[in-house]
């Protein structure tokens, strides 16, 4: 069974990203994006391939649909269109930019977030669909489409910037899935009880 | 070696009471409060005294002194001046209320909360100072007076309330002591660094 998958790396206070995380300036100020994603890389910058931090690289990559939120592929001009290859979905009200339209893989979905994820989850198959954007995953949650996060929780108080839950209206119980402890970040699973 | 070490009970989303935590409604709304401190608790209501969290709990009776915010104590009136025996301080500029003189245990300390702390571990001993309060860790931490934090991150998203972390101005790094893997609560310990 195809799992819908949050996988983002979140501060001790919360933080994905620093202050004034916004498209001319992704991620914001003070390198905390750089800081919250270390424990993926090498001390020489490449994608660490070993140990648990490559196993969770490697499920990443499994995933056989994209479904983000505008801002973030805006911020990174729908990765060029390619993300590790898969179909890319965006929900959005607004028609989408110019670029896009030279990227057969990305997909704007207009009548809602539940519309999106189906899509995604067919173009999947058997495969996960790995989720992104903090808005959007806090719609997904709501309305009932979001499946899982993994959450890398990393050993920094950040102390400002934009933070994953933020808009959540409503209590939603989680139930923990797997924990793998390391040095550079606290990696946990959860599953999003409806 | 004696360490400072705030212990608190905190939702995935950061929060640590319900909306409304005021005095003559401790822990907010929703009972926030008790979702978030069930961990501790055995289904009849009593502290668990086995297992993962029976250590913790057995931990937290071992500190020699409490440092707690004003906030906390007067909440629950300064636990009635009995914290499990230990000598109690509470860092404020005001003077305490009436009821604190028939607490011979309790401590107002009106020179900030460096001061406070070094009362606290001095009549802690050799023993742990557990520190009680998100407005009061924060101001330790920003002091250089917190060492440690043992956070019990629990699998829920509140969307709503007070959270520990909201007041703190600078990037702070940790390290990770320990984790303890439980279902009903991921269990991190983390040192500050300074």
């Amino acid at each position: 069974m195809s799992s819908s998958v949050l996988y983002m790396s979140m501060s001790l206070d919360g933080y994905i990203a620093g202050p004034n995380d916004e498209p001319g300036n992704p991620g914001g100020d003070g390198a905390a994006v750089e800081r919250l994603h270390a424990w993926g890389y090498t001390v020489a910058g490449d994608v660490r391939r070993s140990g648990p931090a490559g196993e969770l690289a490697e499920a990443m990559e499994a995933t056989g649909a994209v479904l983000a939120g505008r801002r973030t592929v805006e911020q990174v001009d729908h990765w060029k269109g390619d993300h590790h290859g898969v179909p890319i979905f965006v929900p959005s009200h607004r028609p989408p930019g110019p670029s896009v339209a030279s990227y057969p893989l990305v997909t704007y979905v207009t009548d809602g977030i539940a519309s999106a994820m189906a899509q995604a989850k067919a173009a999947a198959g058997d495969r996960d669909v790995m989720v992104q954007g903090a808005y959007t995953a806090q719609r997904a949650i709501e309305a009932g489409v979001l499946d899982e996060m993994q959450i890398h929780q990393i050993p920094v108080l950040l102390g400002a910037g934009r933070r994953l839950f933020e808009v959540l209206q409503s209590r939603v119980e989680l139930e923990i899935v797997r924990v793998i402890d390391t040095p550079e970040a606290t990696h946990i699973r959860y599953r999003i009880h409806r």
